[in-house]
């Protein structure tokens, strides 16, 4: 008897110490590696010398004991590199399965290095998936400097396992994901059966570490889930998904209060101007956008009650284990409180069907 | 007996030949002129020859016939810069008063120049509102490269019998309108009795024109009202609005839908991370966001459902006349519409009270 939640957002935290196993061995030396001092740990890369992130891995721990940095590696959470303790923690949680994001490639100007680096990336997140395949379902990252390769990696890891991607919210070529060249990378999507991932990170085209002061953490924050409605609406509004009807796309982690704003305005904007701007949708954006963009959520009540216009269909909660937001391990107790009241079959394609149904799970 | 309307947030379109007419002496010979040739008007301007903006004054006209220039100035409404005209316009459509926007300083390189061009077009608008000023409520642009120019330009302007201002959405200067220095402006606003109102214009920090294609133009429609939650958030969150709580900022032209979730997530996030990153705010964001932020909106009817959520004395309706999201002359007919079975104090709080209110008509 499964358990009844799956997350359709939630994370890995590989050590610093993966790189060394998984780049090729021309990259190994360049590797970060990992370095204990009486201080602390700390990655060392590019003879810059970090300290370990911990904000992503506080599942479990209470807001006043919240840090930006941890002391040492094994102070983050190990559910976010160990899958047994993965599992574990799934299991107190109630949820059967997770659709795992985070980590990606390693943040170089060598364009070599990093390109290795998000194969390294997925090599080691298919291994620990491997652990139990019907309950992890990594996502892919994938390069976008080319079309090209963007299509190489989605080949070989959909070979490996890997049940979806990550892709950028602009395409790190420059340029448009709308342009003409990235027509393949859509149709791969649909050869592969992959919905496309599109996850919160930075406001602007680059995507940027948000600023740790009491104000801009807390802006930036809310301002990375306003972003993703750029993303989506590209792709809407220049035909993308009216040229590919298969072609599903997410929303990931950022939330739900303002997408049925976004489609309600996207088709009031695109009636009043899709005359002098040339814009030749056939339909109204908003019907592109209910077709064939999911969204996922932590918690979000705004969402929650503008369901039936974002649509039912397309909403997926997230536990976002083990970042900051994460609802671990009170999950089921939280979506069974916000979910009274709610038809069962609601509650159930937003805790379980959508994602399933979306990830061939 | 007056109409049943105010307008929250309408424009005035000045011509290019107000410059000539207004800046001090020694700026005159610099100063916009407006050309006309066999192909067009132009406005003539430290060199660039620039057609007449049509999109800000297409009130009147189908979308089908929207452009982004027209031809001759006299294509553009009169209305924007003919007080007698504008006033007949605003019988046809049952409105009382108008908050006016639009227009602003030029767009020049030239610091000293910009600056005078502040207070040209300033006086530009209170003559045009002398025309009647219990109808015609002007809106200063204020210059804020510094807290005392800011605050001179307001005191000036207060005295002329503008009622209120436009604030960029981030200091001219740099930094941070939370920064200490800012104080003295928010000081001045309460002591005039002005709000604050800050107006939809460009994405991120610098306000841009938006791209005219087809996919870009509607997608920095959107992008342009999420944008006002930033600069709304940051005074919300550094504290400026608990310390001043006298002090009201008006989102301008940003719509209502995201209101609600900003509202909750932003509570949301601080409560999980106002401990390591050290704000003070002593009650949840929300509350200040309650009590002093106000909302202007043209058509929304999501952030009508929300609302009870937003607070019903923050929303406040305007036709945005003469721009391309105008309800004009439709204003009467589709506000009783979207008010059919709200209880009346409701709507008249949203269509006329609170406007009435804040800008002391």
């Amino acid at each position: 008897m499964p358990h009844e939640l799956i997350s359709a957002d939630s994370h890995v935290n590989p050590p610093p110490t993966i790189w060394a196993d998984y780049l090729p061995a021309e990259f190994r030396e360049r590797a970060p590696r990992l370095e204990s001092t009486d201080e602390g740990d700390f990655q060392v890369f590019e003879g810059r010398r970090t300290p370990i992130l911990g904000i992503s891995s506080m599942a479990g721990k209470k807001p006043e004991n919240y840090s930006w940095t941890v002391r040492r590696l094994e102070d983050q959470r190990a559910g976010g590199y160990d899958p047994a303790e993965r599992i574990q923690d799934m299991d107190h949680d109630h949820v059967q399965a997770e659709v795992l994001y985070g980590g990606g490639p390693l943040g170089t100007q060598d364009r070599d290095l990093r390109r290795a680096s998000y194969s390294a990336y997925n090599d080691w997140l298919a291994d620990f998936c491997a652990a139990d395949p019907r309950r992890l379902w990594g996502m892919a990252y994938i390069p976008c400097e080319s079309p090209e390769d963007a299509v190489a990696e989605i080949r070989r890891t959909a070979a490996k396992g890997l049940r979806g991607c990550v892709l950028p919210r602009f395409p790190h070529a420059g340029g448009e994901f709308y342009d003409p060249d990235w027509d393949v990378l859509w149709r791969t999507l649909i050869d592969v059966g992959w919905p496309g991932g599109i996850h919160v990170g930075g406001r602007g085209r680059q995507a940027a570490m948000p600023r740790t002061d009491g104000v801009g953490f807390i802006t930036d924050l809310m301002m990375s889930k306003f972003a993703l409605a750029e993303a989506c609406a590209q792709l809407v509004v220049s035909g993308v998904l009216e040229k590919y009807p298969e072609l599903k796309i997410v929303s990931v982690e950022g939330q739900l209060g303002w997408i049925s704003f976004a489609q309600y305005y996207l088709d009031h904007v695109w009636m009043k101007h899709r005359h002098w701007t040339g814009n030749e949708l056939k339909r109204p954006p908003s019907e592109y956008f209910k077709r064939q963009v999911y969204a996922t959520f932590m918690e979000d009540p705004v969402g929650l009650r503008e369901r039936h216009e974002i649509g039912v269909e397309n909403i997926m909660w997230s536990s976002d284990y083990p970042h900051s937001e994460t609802t671990w391990p009170d999950s089921k107790k939280l979506t069974d409180e916000w979910f009274d009241g709610f038809p069962e079959d609601e509650r159930r394609k937003i805790v379980f069907e959508n994602a399933q149904r979306l990830y061939g799970g």
